[in-house]
């Protein structure tokens, strides 16, 4: 058996924790099928007495992890702190410019600073893995990046943050407001007290730039991405979603177009039928349109300290499995410098299904208006319902719209020129429809 | 940029068409990905004249494929003739004896001589590649032998045959016969002319047994398969199980029990509600319970050239980027000669819940008599369902029982007691509940 690999853990919260205990109480099953023992032999943490539970001893303690990336005997250096600046991006640069492989969980360290790190890395001849950064637990980058490399791929989308998915899970199931599902999502630990990063759809932009740059071989646009949040998703869209054979998933959606690349989070009616419409809770998922396998979809705890451990750790084992002389793989599909500028469709360029709900005053006309105003726009309608405005709102009507495939750019000059004939008494909403390919 | 990696195709069916199609269409992009260009320069197949509408110009043709995996100027032999016997066992053994790296779609020959031949390349230090064996294009062999190596897997399930859940998809949907859903699949191509070996559950035993091995570690026993095929599932079946809130599967299970290994393929009964039942038509999908990450699903075109292509494209993907000096990771997870004799364990001690259908004479005493068995094997029921028999059958009655989690063996205690009471008026049906974890 080969010479142990020497495991350097940065960050001991909740994954760290967890690395450490697998990477014990596996690590004779681990030697077995990888060919050499994987030691934890240096952590780093801002408090050393602090107790995680886990056995420590013998093991070297850092406060500073790029002290601890620098260090001469560790292989790996595992970044599990999180944050996009220093210290995790300091040590990882120094870790892989002083020639040691680097395993990261840090969605938004990749986002920002990716193409940088692969290109080190590659410099290097180094690996840097990190398929905990994009859905937890779920392998999606290495589909991406290893078994569908015979494909070119369309287009991508998925449920990226639990917290949205179980929010929008629980306002169907129960039958309550955004504000009451936050607060019990809050008081069950999978949402943050400040939420915003979740729910306004900034944590999966993170993840979608990621995968963007996989899927379509362009370097990672993180700033570049058209992002609409849940909090203003109401119950009367459920409920609307529903009878109309839809669920409400905030998705993560990169897809190729004629203009260029499409990034997009935002509220998204799918078919109920489809396989994505079942990712129920906190779960994530992942589809992947590819022109010559088709549709895969994945699903599987995107979160929470074990399900990242578990990706980590595939990570750590593809590492121990290889050996010197090994050439790796590109850390982003491609050779980092062979990635293209990401070049932006704009959003009213999209084409897609519209769910549009109005609710407008009771009389006479108002139908045919807004019949007109679509028609003028060359909307095309699926289907049409209309229904007494909600308990106390006697006077009013709700109207929705879905339409066929349409532009965007139509949509919302038709929506504006609705808007200004007076009759609407709330704010429209519009929310787009995404269908998967057939099996997904 | 390295050397060229040399394929020699052994095949030219769909499958093989497809994979030249896209090596050639693919050329440019794959070797900037790869490092090397990817060249197929031998094919085999038994008729040389034939059109298969792609251009093989440049490429030694061989009749006899076995030769080919001889002949020493190439890098990798793609097996594509399927099989279990010789020449596809002949010629893999030959080319990874003579060093060789080997890449195979066949699921009977890894079934039957799987062990073997990881041995082989093991000892050879090669790679011996088949994520197109089980599940077609479903990167199932990648997340369980890479993604999942710190995990302990618990349960393995799933939709691994097209040709089934196509058949079962369309009795619900058109609410027709098995007989006629057949007659349907084999007109479009889905069901062979002798379709037992799919609707049997064959062909789902030769998958499940390979994804066995790889779960738990132990040698592939393909021998040791549970097997019950879906010929006798009746509308009758499908529609009570829609009442009940199930939908019918036929699932591969692989499980640790206490006693031994599970291997069952049979029909069942999953929660609608679950995602795998959302998984229609010929679109496989596979679950993995495990210890760490919790339970991962992932599903997608299971069979056809393209998707068949695109997994053994991933395979010779991961060969090229390899380079000599690397040693592999193990074929089945773990080192060959770490594997262990499989136990079986038997199904009479199999524990779930169970579906009950039973027709029976519309007289007194019966239902008191139905329930007195299965209290006598402490059966618990979970809900019960008596209707009037179908049409022309209206002196007969149909009593459906769910039974909670209890012992197979007292199931069909129960049953064969109830069958002696005479007031049976057909064969029961007995179809086992399979319940997916929280997410899959």
């Amino acid at each position: 058996m080969s010479e142990a690999l020497k495991i350097g853990i940065a960050g001991l919260g909740t994954v760290g924790a967890a690395l450490v205990r697998i990477l014990s109480e596996r690590h004779e099953a681990l030697a077995g099928i990888c060919g050499k023992a994987i030691d934890v032999v240096a952590v780093s943490a801002r408090d050393a007495s602090r107790d995680r539970g886990v056995d420590l001893s013998g093991v070297k303690f850092y406060t500073d992890p790029v002290e601890m990336a620098r260090a001469a005997d560790i292989d790996v250096f595992v970044e599990l702190m999180g944050g996009e600046g220093d210290p995790a991006l300091q040590s990882v640069r120094d870790a892989l410019t002083s020639g040691k492989h680097a395993v990261t969980a840090n969605k938004a360290l990749l986002a920002r600073h990716g193409v940088e790190l692969a290109t080190l890395a590659e410099d290097k001849g180094v690996l840097l893995n990190f398929e905990a950064a994009v859905a937890g637990g779920i392998p999606v980058i290495k589909a991406m990046r290893e078994s569908l490399t015979g494909n070119r791929i369309q287009r991508v989308f998925g449920i990226l943050n639990g917290t949205c998915n179980y929010i929008l899970t629980q306002m169907e199931k129960k039958g309550i407001s955004f504000e009451e599902c936050l607060a019990e999502a809050q008081r069950l630990g999978y949402a943050e007290a400040d939420p915003t990063f979740d729910v306004e759809g900034n944590d999966t932009a993170h993840k979608l730039a990621i995968l963007t740059s996989i899927a379509f071989g362009t370097k990672i646009a993180a700033d570049e991405i058209y992002l609409e949040g849940i909090s203003n998703i109401s119950i009367e869209d459920i409920k609307a979603a529903d009878e109309l054979g839809f669920r409400i998933k905030l998705l993560g959606v990169a897809q190729k177009t004629e203009t260029g690349i499409e990034q997009r989070v935002h509220p998204t009616m799918v078919p109920k039928d489809s396989v994505i419409a079942r990712v129920d809770g906190v779960t994530n998922a992942v589809a992947i349109d590819a022109d010559v396998l088709g549709e895969l979809l994945m699903s599987g705890p995107g979160a929470g300290g074990d399900a990242t451990a578990s990706a980590v750790m595939g990570d750590i084992a593809d590492i121990a499995k290889s050996r010197p002389g090994y050439q790796y793989g590109p850390v982003l599909g491609r050779p980092a410098a062979s990635l293209q500028p990401y070049s932006r469709a704009r959003m009213r360029s999209h084409e897609g299904g519209y769910f549009i709900r109005l609710t407008v005053e009771d009389r006479t006309g108002v139908f045919a208006s807004l019949s007109k105003h679509m028609s003028d726009n060359a909307i095309s309608l699926e289907s049409i319902v209309q229904r007494p405005g909600s308990a106390g709102n006697g006077d009013k009507k709700t109207v929705i719209l879905v339409t066929h495939a349409t532009m965007e750019a139509s949509v919302r000059k038709a929506v504006k020129a609705i808007g200004s004939e007076g009759y609407l008494a709330d704010k429209p909403q519009v929310i787009r429809i995404e269908r998967p390919a057939a099996g997904a």
